[in-house]
């Protein structure tokens, strides 16, 4: 399928966005891909991103560099706070302040410059109910404000931000992945992958996405340490 | 007055942003002021913000680095495009995409690591209302967006951004600042100051200020080149 539009896709490098990438160029659009740097406490995830951009062919990959660690506030920004092996309640200290607000920001800016109006995030409110920025109703109001924030959105255009995972499993990813012959073995998602991008098995992401794959009955290709 | 409530204060170094850090302050809040190297053309406004943070005592002021050059498509990040002369009809070309957006999200992860639910910008709708981030219709879509957004809207809080300048004229703008003593010597508004944040007097910028000082009827301390 072609539609001959462009979109913008938030790509991690993980295998949620990974999914979301191959999912909006099975819709026919021309992708373009967009990573951020933003003090994670590992590159492989960044790697991944740019080899996962180049494995679905997209038009263009940037990866901004932002500045979170002067924020601060997070595990996953602030080397003084621990990444939890225990699953906790409510919003997870790996949660960053405002990350998805920030990140859209940016893909709304390269929206306006390229004249697309799609913007892809794999977010998912299932296994990351704790972060308020996963939810529909979070991703219902950016939407909103994208129109009223753009000249595009002036001249009549309204923007979709589209959130294919959000109410799925991550068994239910893995599936559609698979189906669209997404190779997993190249994604990240562990809080503490190492420079080679090998799981540490045990934290949050890394339980979560174990789980899918035998939920899936697939075989996980992830590379652990 | 002090409410002892905290706020963060987008402060650009320019004429409108510091009336409104002035006019936070004058309500008692303990201000933390956020200002942004973005590519803009010159650093003279950068310096214009620490000085002008430093003369108000804000708690703490904060200069983040954003990559609005990879994104590109204004003439104020992007050297291909040329500053206008004349006042152009629409949307100018001076408008930097998303770019409020992408100020209040890097001011709402600070509001949200330093628990603060009050956000001060100067933009103003009178001058620039051909910036569609500038409508008060957008910054109410991004309260809403803020308080779904994050761990503290979850909780129960909601935010607000305050805006004292939206409506106001420039010549308001000047009174209002003069009668808190703000010192617009130190302010610089001109989209190609020099080095030493010496103005060009004949940008859309420079024509909005002068006019501000004649029509206030008060002496303009603006240095010009």
């Amino acid at each position: 399928m072609t539609n001959f539009n462009k979109a913008i896709v938030l790509v991690s490098g993980g295998l949620d966005s990974t999914t979301t990438l191959a999912l909006a160029k099975d819709l026919g659009f021309d992708c373009y891909a967009l990573s951020f740097n933003y003090g994670q406490r590992h590159i492989s995830e960044l790697n991944a991103a740019k080899i996962v951009a180049d494995s679905f062919n997209v038009k263009e990959h940037k990866t901004i560099n932002i500045d979170m660690g002067q924020i601060g506030g997070s595990a996953l920004t602030d080397s003084n706070i621990d990444i939890p092996e225990v699953y906790e309640e409510g919003i997870p200290v790996t949660y960053v302040p405002a990350r998805n607000t920030i990140f859209l920001s940016y893909a709304l800016a390269w929206a306006e410059v390229i004249d697309a109006n799609d913007i892809f995030i794999g977010v998912n409110a299932v296994d990351y109910s704790g972060y308020p920025d996963c939810r529909p109703e979070y991703i219902k109001a950016y939407e909103q404000l994208a129109t009223l924030a753009t000249k595009a959105g002036v001249e009549g255009a309204s923007f979709k931000i589209h959130t294919p995972l959000i109410e799925l499993t991550k068994a239910d990813i893995i599936k559609k992945g698979t189906s669209l012959n997404v190779d997993y073995a190249l994604t990240v998602s562990c809080y503490q992958a190492n420079e080679e991008g090998k799981a540490c098995g045990v934290c949050d992401s890394c339980r979560f996405r174990k789980e899918g794959f035998e939920v899936a009955n697939l075989t996980d290709p992830t590379r652990y340490k």
